[in-house]
């Protein structure tokens, strides 16, 4: 297809000097050009025959129903070329017709909803439409690490607010244990604060927010005028008959909550990068301004599958289903957490559980590769687990700042999103740790 | 699923004053949130029956045996959940053994490709990466218009130079008589400058850059120590035995260039949002993590099938048939202008040519919506036209700064990427042109 012109760059026989280009000073911020956490607790790195609950992803397939939809858009001309980029109308309508009840207001499809890339550019997008360079977004921790680079390449500046962990674990802690110390949530807010950033049910602690500690966030919000973005993707995963409250539904919320939501969260598909975003015209529009310019549109046939998705949900009573299948899959995961003594807070919701792993002593010649070195404690804890047990997890630490990375690191995280024999010998190969804990 | 926290955002029966939030300075840049012509020129907005030659998607499907690869990846399970950031590396390695031959080199899947989610994506990425606030970005005019909001997004500074059209048209003008003027663009070049932004084909002119054209530009490049993008999205889309020249080809060109491919240019699915970055690691590199923020990583099941459309597509004959299909339904479309006596150059490459639309008198008292008003007289003309004859296109001033709107206001962008049946009504349609001409 092309004339050859040259050979690789090279003149005259002798090869070039590489040139310089620099990077833009944003790519030196949100530790966007480090290793990240994903790299190096990746399948790769880590023996072959080891079990992955490190990653958010399941082993599992979407709904056959799900995919058949996405067979038959394939199959016409229309959805396999761009959609619009609020995307396609199909979608919209499906989210308003699943949300309107939830949000308890009729969705206006042309200005309250956007199909994002993934939740994750949908988010992206909101900072790229109201992040002014200077602008403080706030945090709590540990934080969905996609976040903070997201902010800092659009010149924001994170505020941290841990969640703070309950100091002893019983075998009734749950993850409301993890608690916000609202005197700090209010001391980070300056008159440079524009957003506060909320996740329920939380990644990775699995908490669900209570209305008492949501309102108090709102009061904030409200009496400082802040936006929230409330990144609710795991809304269709609450255990234990736990209420979802959406921050948005809180009196004067409305008009400064954008809502994130997720068709691979909701259906066994993070493959296929389709999210969406509710809220007020006021937020929606701007964001589709940014979105549009960001990817321009969404793939047109994975939207129509997960609009069928949403369409046939609730006749099936495909929600109520699985949601007991991953209660299911977490319970299995917790009981051998029980049998071997491991400490933990039992996730009210999402697929994730944070256990203390404190007690697992590392042998001091115990060889580390140089990614590991340096990092928190749980770094060197994950990576021995993987080694050793067969058994991979997610360091905790690379969810707080440097600051508060001392609250992190006595924690692991395990995904539970995985089929219950995956569960099983995981969970066969974890009693292995108990002769690697301290001696008392 | 959520709880009944409040109605509507309104309080104690009385309507809240809706909060203001300041959008980032970036909206306001890079026309971010005017009316786009894709809006404007949007299906919704004109006559039912309109025939759209305005945005250029097919309106025919993917090749069957793409399609099935869709599907077939849709029965996996992992094909439906996240892959890596770079890319799957079935996709990778396509791309690698399609494109190698090309770039005269073995090219490095790990360190060399980059997946992303469309061109567009990928593009945007680029610029997160490289462009530091301040930086100026040359584009060649008419450029495709989401480039410069991309730009100014990230804080960049778009510097313009014009793709100068021919004085007169003959029956033997091609694209080729577009000519940039190289005293014009080293003008252009300041200490600030950083990239070099090249079409080829071009959107919309149509026009097949010549290796001495792109020879000036890289010795440009190369004494200022410039990087240049090379949208080449239409690479498989060359007429008449046009070579295609890629500038990264050029001696000490490929350290400092990144080429951009797209799937739904290459195999009429534009909606699957699956295009590509070629480059070295010096550029690839950085973009991979500023796209792994951006998005995370590009939908799985398409890029399964892109990789198939890739595997297979030398040995079905795929691009040799698929150019003499596009080059009939530009003749088909140029037989009917010929016959009408609407002046163009006959493009070279792409799917669209730009037709002289100075000779159309608007009648006087005609009546033109709002967001008409006050753009160039190819937005009036453009809109006459749908109305009158029924046939849609989009003004070529979009693709132009203000100060050389001028330039661009004398044509319309008429896309031929739809089906001979359409080619032939709305040729049948535009005959009705010539009543409309200025009397002579």
């Amino acid at each position: 297809m092309s004339t050859n012109a040259s050979t690789n760059g090279v003149t005259n026989g002798a090869p070039q000097k590489a040139p310089q280009f620099a990077l833009s000073s944003r790519m030196s911020t949100g530790r966007a050009m480090s290793l990240d956490v994903w790299s190096i607790f990746n399948a790769a790195n880590l023996p072959a025959d080891c079990i992955n609950l490190g990653q958010g992803y399941m082993n599992f397939a979407p709904p056959q129903w799900v995919k058949d939809a996405a067979d038959a858009s394939l199959n016409t001309v229309s959805a396999n070329h761009y959609s619009h980029p609020k995307g396609r109308i199909r979608l919209r309508e499906a989210i308003r017709d699943h949300y309107s009840k939830d949000f308890n207001r009729t969705l206006d499809v042309e200005n309250e909803i956007l199909v994002s890339s993934g939740a994750n550019e949908g988010q992206y997008a909101v900072w790229v439409a109201f992040c002014e360079p200077g602008d403080e977004i706030i945090l709590f921790e540990p934080y969905f690490d996609q976040y903070l680079p997201s902010i800092t390449f659009n010149h924001g500046v994170p505020v941290y607010v841990p969640l703070h962990p309950p100091t002893n674990f019983s075998d009734k802690t749950t993850s409301d244990a993890w608690k916000i110390d609202f005197d700090e949530l209010r001391r980070a807010i300056t008159p440079k604060t524009k957003m506060i950033v909320v996740n329920t049910p939380h990644n990775p602690v699995g908490k669900v927010f209570t209305e008492q500690e949501l309102q108090k966030i709102a009061d904030l919000a409200i009496e400082h005028n802040l936006i929230v973005m409330s990144d609710e993707v795991y809304d269709c995963l609450l255990f234990d008959q736990k209420p979802h409250v959406r921050i948005a539904n809180l009196p004067g919320m409305w008009e400064r909550t954008i809502t994130v939501g997720s068709a691979g969260k909701s259906f066994a598909c993070t493959g296929w990068r389709v999210g969406w975003l509710i809220g007020p015209q006021s937020l929606v529009g701007p964001t589709l301004a940014a979105q549009t310019r960001i990817v321009f549109c969404t793939n047109s046939p994975l939207q129509e599958a997960a609009a069928a998705g949403l369409e046939e949900a609730e006749q099936r009573g495909f929600f109520k289903k699985q949601v007991e299948e991953y209660q299911e899959r977490r319970d299995v995961l917790l009981r051998y957490f029980d049998e071997v003594g491991l400490k933990y807070s039992t996730p009210e919701g999402s697929y994730f559980v944070l256990a203390d792993v404190s007690d697992v002593q590392i042998p001091e010649d115990y060889p580390f590769p140089d990614m590991i070195k340096g990092r928190g404690r749980d770094f060197y804890v994950g990576w021995f687990l993987a080694q050793e047990l067969g058994v991979s997890t997610i360091p905790v630490s690379e969810f707080y700042c440097d600051e508060h990375m001392k609250i992190g690191e006595r924690f692991l995280r395990f995904a539970f999103c995985k089929d219950l024999d995956t569960l099983h010998k995981a969970g066969e190969r974890l009693r292995g740790i108990t002769k690697f804990y301290k001696k008392k």
